[in-house]
């Protein structure tokens, strides 16, 4: 039985909450949590009226309010890197690679990443969406309410816009000609990544190939037609995919016409461009299994956050990066699932932020800034990640008492509720039973 | 929309589907997932009725059948590995192992179990019924439909017979006094765990706390008063809990009683243990993190099964476990997420089984036998883990075509729908979109 009926309530209290806000000032992460406890939340349509402590308000009967008995609320998660549009699995290639087989030879010899480009160029938009719906309603049972949506398993003009219209098109209907269910999904913002990998048909001519992902900023950006198809630009930097020098002049081209930059970095070998993308302003580098000392200093200067993807990492069974080194250097951490069907097939943002505690030593009390407004500062997504006044109403709540549960729980932790824009999307049936009081 | 309304159709068949049995003869993994594609399986009331291929059948229109288009159907699958009934969280304590204190000294400190005990012994049978109803409807939404609990946080022959109760209860109505709702969960099968560690009460005489464990395994047994609590009998093993010989004379009583055994061993260090429960005929060892091949060759040798705990493993940063050593051995391998407050914060055996392939190098071909049949056996569930014509019908379909993906995925693998001794028990809304084709 729902606790709330939106339609008959547009506005509601949830009143006695222990609400993490992840809005507060300070220099530890408790202090950053911004936990008022207990806590009310007001929603008035689709944003947050106001926060607070429960002695500032008095309700006179003419607002639903709902009493969470203590609960945790906290924003919406945000997960801040995925590769979410794509077709095929690549099990097979998985098997091979838990037998000891390494995944760039696996590229080489055909598979990987233009594996997944053919599979996804060979399917068609209706059952790409499907897949697209099916993958974000699992993250939203999960206590997601906004996911970055990266391009890159196209690699040619025609197939990067079609992904990124997909990716764009579960939020805001502008998928041409198919009217989008009214199905309550995560938002979702999307990034141009057509540097993913060289395809084969520009493998002898790097440059071409470059100056074809060049073509496809000016479209992203809206440079050509007037309407923008991504918020982000990305390039993977790695020593077979594409070079600081090259990441570059993609990046420089991105920022000069709006689009916020940012790079995967350092997953397999340190051959740089944290450095570069922090001195552009960069909003993240993701990966970072390796990393100079230098670059860390270089993001922190820059704010540019750590986006670390603990699915890739176990998958292909690397040395995790050092969460601890980079706090500690000043920079900010995000964590996100990478969901991709090579490297990290994971859909569950919590169990990503369960493995960056245990093997990257990211501090509990810490892990969920990381999956909220750190997350939200990482993809550069607004109004999301923090509970704030006249920010969307985006809120999970948990059957939980205390925020360090985030990074303690290693699978099977799940909202008990989820509102986005206001409204009551989804809710488990029963008793409002702790799991770990 | 509910693809079967059970009260309307007690009998269905669900035809096209990959039927993964898990009841196949041979030698090799991909045999003993015995899959029937395309396949149908009638289920007739409670019951399987008949599994075999497409072709072998012919409906007349008397009973519903399902077109599950290809998908996976797979038996429910079995946590063979829990100690679900607890009150009270170790957040605290896990932070302190995250930043560098051993997991024995917490203990020894007055944390560690003997405060779950505490906590425990402190909470009221409602309470701790509602959290472990909770806990079992987690467990469900990621497709498991057996779960072993353990006992072990009451410590006293009265909190320790409570406990076992509340186990039962969910899938008996034995808890006295309370009406216990029609809520569909997971069956349990109980296990005791009197051996779990030896009380402070006690800590001046153990032989004392033996002698009170064996009366345990009297009640339980019903060698007192005619009702079995649990069908097992389990002892921590290890320097810091019970000896060899302790556990011996626990087991050895427990075997004539007519219990199965199994025992924790090896978790922290190999002080033996395992061939003692083989030469009993035991079902399991669980943990293995250290263990000899002499002590091996006796479980493979006995049929007993080896029990991996990944979560454990990661929660403690611990070396996992050899799989494939186990099963050059001959052993056989099963998964259980260990669910506790301590050493391990996971509901989600999926997500177990996901990173017993990457740490431990457990086959991503016999992953799923893991958590279906060889779980049941290392739990000794009756008429579980297989799909097999007169067994109970609990089932799982997935939106998947291939069986490599229980060992791919790592978080947010979920069921599209669960049937539960052949009544439909979830199912989840909207199209049947695939996740990874």
């Amino acid at each position: 039985m729902p606790l709330c009926n939106f339609d008959q309530y547009p506005s509601f209290a949830l009143v006695n909450a222990c609400v993490v806000t992840c809005d507060g000032e300070g220099d530890s992460p408790r202090d950053r949590l911004g936990i008022i406890a207990p806590g009310v939340v007001l929603v008035q349509g689709e944003k947050v009226g106001c926060v607070g402590k429960v002695s500032d308000f008095s309700f006179d009967g003419s607002i639903q309010t709902i009493d969470v008995q203590g609960r945790l609320v906290t924003p919406g998660l945000v997960d801040p890197h995925t590769h979410l549009v794509f077709a095929g699995s690549r099990m097979d290639e998985f098997q091979a690679k838990m037998r000891g087989v390494d995944y760039r030879k696996i590229g080489q010899e055909g598979g990987g990443i233009m594996r997944t480009v053919r599979a996804t160029r060979g399917s068609d938009e209706i059952a790409l969406l499907k897949r697209l719906e099916s993958r974000l309603a699992r993250m939203l049972r999960r206590g997601v309410t906004l996911v970055e949506v990266k391009s890159g398993y196209g690699l040619n003009i025609g197939e990067e816009m079609r992904l990124l219209r997909l990716g764009k098109s579960v939020s805001e209907k502008v998928l041409d000609g198919n009217e989008v269910g009214v199905k309550q999904l995560p938002r979702t913002t999307t990034t141009l990544l057509g540097a993913h990998a060289i395809p084969q048909e520009y493998a002898g001519n790097r440059e071409e190939y470059v100056n074809l992902v060049l073509k496809m900023v000016d479209l992203v950006s809206g440079h050509e037609n007037g309407m923008r198809l991504a918020e982000a630009c990305d390039v993977y930097i790695e020593s077979h995919a594409f070079s600081v020098g090259e990441a570059k002049r993609i990046l420089e081209s991105a920022k000069k016409r709006g689009l916020l930059v940012r790079a995967h970095v350092g997953q397999f070998e340190d051959i740089g461009g944290a450095e570069m993308v922090a001195e552009m302003g960069g909003i993240s580098c993701d990966h970072l299994e390796h990393v100079s000392d230098k670059a860390l200093g270089a993001m922190a200067a820059a704010g540019t956050r750590a986006v670390l993807l603990p699915g890739a990492w176990r998958t292909l069974r690397q040395q995790a990066p050092d969460a601890q080194r980079m706090q500690r250097m000043g920079v900010e951490v995000a964590v996100g699932t990478d969901a991709n069907p090579g490297t990290s097939p994971c859909f569950d943002l919590l169990v990503a932020l369960g493995l960056a505690v245990r093997d990257a030593g990211l501090d509990p009390e810490a892990a969920l800034l990381a999956i909220t407004r750190e997350a939200a500062e990482a993809c550069g997504a607004q109004q999301a990640g923090r509970i704030r006044a006249g920010w969307r109403a985006d809120l999970a709540i948990w059957d939980e008492v205390d925020p360090l549960v985030f990074g303690y729980a290693l699978g099977g932790l799940e909202p008990r509720a989820v509102i986005i824009a206001g409204k009551w999307v989804l809710e488990h049936d029963g008793d409002w039973s702790l799991i770990f009081q």
